[in-house]
């Protein structure tokens, strides 16, 4: 919430709903632009950050084509003034779902962007949530050794976190993310208005992430977050821009400071997520949503340092009110330590056998604590099932 | 030939016949390692160079695993002191040939990779020509976005020019490194005995791209080659480090300067290869070796020079009888220029529709020029059937 960060207003009446967040990492460092009722210049803001822009690869959720897609692609096209040079857009849609996240449909646009003949100077757009972002970022990472690429993301999960931090990449059949690059965006488009055709349960579960910010970082905004659930779930554009600035002002300044997580530093946005990414394995993909995933995960931490003597009883219930305001779940009855545990050792970001995990020693404050007994991880996933 | 470039001696007997050049990249730096008769200690040095390795992902080119890609494996398992730590050794074959540059060897590799039970921690190793360490290298910068890798090259090209730089990548059907990344590798191994098995054409083809870095940055290199293009025929091992040791260096410094074509400067790698490209592309790949269509392109490109009045005539028959001593192709009687124009229009260092060439302007120095009159190109490949 650094007042330094917001950009000089825009000239157009409606330049009072956009902010502007920076992601500082050197000469790739890049905007996120937050705004609300602005989907009909998406493409005008693309072709004034990215100039002398000449082609367009517009890949896009299918589910997001009508009507955002195509109101990107018409901005792109149209309204430029005179001594503008026009962009030839090129456009394909991406079937809806994490299968899309594959070796397949990498090829596949891989193949459709040289047919287009696409080159170094061609600039790729992902319009949709997480699946997109990260498919095609990877595209844009490997086409012709790298390609400029703009994240336009349409989930709120995207907004604050997958599509800020260059971390793009496909599944393995079995195992997620195995197969990707860092390469980072060279622009950030969020306009609230596109959460208006999500499914509520998707868009509830993308408040997970953005509580985890609250936890992980930043006290204030977690007491912000207390009292305005209720605006957030009611999707007001001003409590939506708030919340999506301060989550990707979060993520921007973790992300500067370990771009590639080889300092350990940006393991702390995984906090929730070793136990999330067992429940999500053992429960079967797909059960339950990735945020739905994290809060639960985020309580067993939070139990878990409870337990460590690190954290007290009273954190612990504000976290679990918040989540529980935000009508996210807070246990997994099915949760069977027995079948997670081996999932939580396998996990990529076990170096040789050797367990991490984030846990809170406060509201706004996380470590990373290793060597931790067995016997305490089974207590707080078992934990789970009681009602707190 | 920097002598500060060459490692203090290493303490085997053999140590004589090794030295060390480093592609000056920062945090990214690696030494080329360059040596004769050391085959069976290639695995020590890897252990070495990489303490702590614990897991090796070995890809071999077929064609090599007897004996060197054997001996290697043997070496990184064997001959560990006491207080070293085991290495598990995972290996796979990948069928010679350019077809091998594929998503589906790709595909094939990352999901063998994983049954492996690889992670962030394993150290890919590349066994073979420029084809394997192309794939190899872009599997180990996708894989969980990367890991180490180390270049074991065994053709001269690959000694010389494709292990060295980072470029790493796949064809798409019809266009060749279409898909791919940058990305280093942590050590490169040359050992010059491994060329004992190369086929004589493939070898004398890897010389076309040793005589282009004599044309492009070292002239007193270009002379040292005229006096002993016979000694390197008979493949005599002193000679072939000389030679290896100087191209890496030249490649190493322009590589430093600019690691990812973004300045211009790699350009001058290009001697040769706009021609090159669009001879390879007309007359079908496979119908030349890239070598000897370089050697074929880089008479082109004096050509051309020499009617731009930027290069003397002595100097193109300096050229030409080098080349001819090492057995290279100096002209190609079906040399089509309605063909190559337009392949060469289409070449991705291309912006836009504008030709740029490297030209030499003497033995020893290259000019990027750009704005050439098509007319003088046509001229400058026609001349081909002429016998100069
Ligand atoms: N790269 C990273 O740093 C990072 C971080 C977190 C998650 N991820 C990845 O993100 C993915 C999950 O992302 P997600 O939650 O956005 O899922 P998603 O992309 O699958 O989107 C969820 C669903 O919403 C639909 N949708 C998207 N936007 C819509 C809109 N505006 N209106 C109507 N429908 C819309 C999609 O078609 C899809 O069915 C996972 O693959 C995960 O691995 C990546
Ligand atoms: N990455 C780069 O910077 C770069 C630069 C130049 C070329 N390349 C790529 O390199 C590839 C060509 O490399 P190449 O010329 O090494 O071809 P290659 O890898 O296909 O090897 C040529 C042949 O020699 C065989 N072989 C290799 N080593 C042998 C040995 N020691 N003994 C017996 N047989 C052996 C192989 O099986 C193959 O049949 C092309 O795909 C080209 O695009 C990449
Ligand atoms: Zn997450
Ligand atoms: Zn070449």
């Amino acid at each position: 919430m650094n007042p330094n960060t917001r950009s000089t207003p825009h000239s157009t009446p409606r330049s009072t709903t956009r902010s502007t967040t920076t992601v500082p990492l050197g000469d790739r460092s890049y905007p996120i632009h937050i705004s609300s009722g602005q989907t009909d210049t998406l493409g005008r803001s693309i072709r004034d950050a990215i100039p002398g822009i000449s082609h367009a690869v517009v890949v896009m959720d299918e589910s997001v084509v009508d009507p955002w897609g195509d109101q990107l692609c018409q901005s792109l096209v149209n309204g430029h003034s005179a001594n503008d040079q026009a962009v030839r857009v090129s456009r394909i849609e991406i079937p809806s779902g994490e299968s899309s996240k594959s070796i397949e449909q990498f090829d596949r646009l891989m193949q459709w962007m040289l047919r287009e003949n696409s080159d170094r100077a061609s600039v790729l757009i992902a319009v949709g949530g997480g699946v997109v972002g990260d498919l095609a970022g990877y595209a844009a990472a490997s086409f012709t050794r790298g390609i400029r690429f703009v994240q336009v993301p349409t989930t709120l999960l995207a907004m604050v976190d997958s599509s800020v931090g260059g971390k793009t990449g496909i599944n393995l059949p079995g195992a997620k993310n195995m197969v990707g690059a860092f390469w980072q965006p060279s622009l950030v488009l969020v306009d609230t208005d596109v959460l208006s055709t999500l499914d509520e349960k998707i868009f509830l579960s993308g408040l997970g992430e953005v509580v985890k910010y609250g936890v992980i970082e930043d006290a204030e905004f977690f007491a912000w977050l207390e009292t305005n659930a209720d605006a957030l779930i009611a999707r007001d554009p001003d409590a939506l821009r708030h919340a999506i600035e301060t989550s990707c002002q979060c993520k921007a300044n973790v992300v500067g400071e370990d771009e590639r997580e080889s300092t350990g530093r940006r393991a702390i946005l995984n906090y929730g997520h070793t136990f999330a990414h067992a429940i999500e394995a053992t429960a079967g993909y797909g059960t339950l949503l990735h945020g739905e995933a994290v809060s639960i995960g985020m309580q067993m931490a939070a139990r878990l340092a409870l337990s460590l003597g690190m954290f007290d009883e009273a954190s612990l219930v504000r976290q679990t009110e918040l989540l529980r305001k935000c009508q996210l779940p807070i246990d997994y009855a099915d949760a069977d330590p027995a079948k997670m545990l081996p999932v939580m050792m396998k996990d990529k970001k076990v170096a040789h056998g050797k367990l991490k995990f984030v846990l809170p020693s406060r509201i706004g404050c996380v470590e990373l604590v290793d060597g931790i007994d067995d016997d305490l991880v089974v207590a707080a996933i078992g934990q789970s099932t009681a009602s707190r």
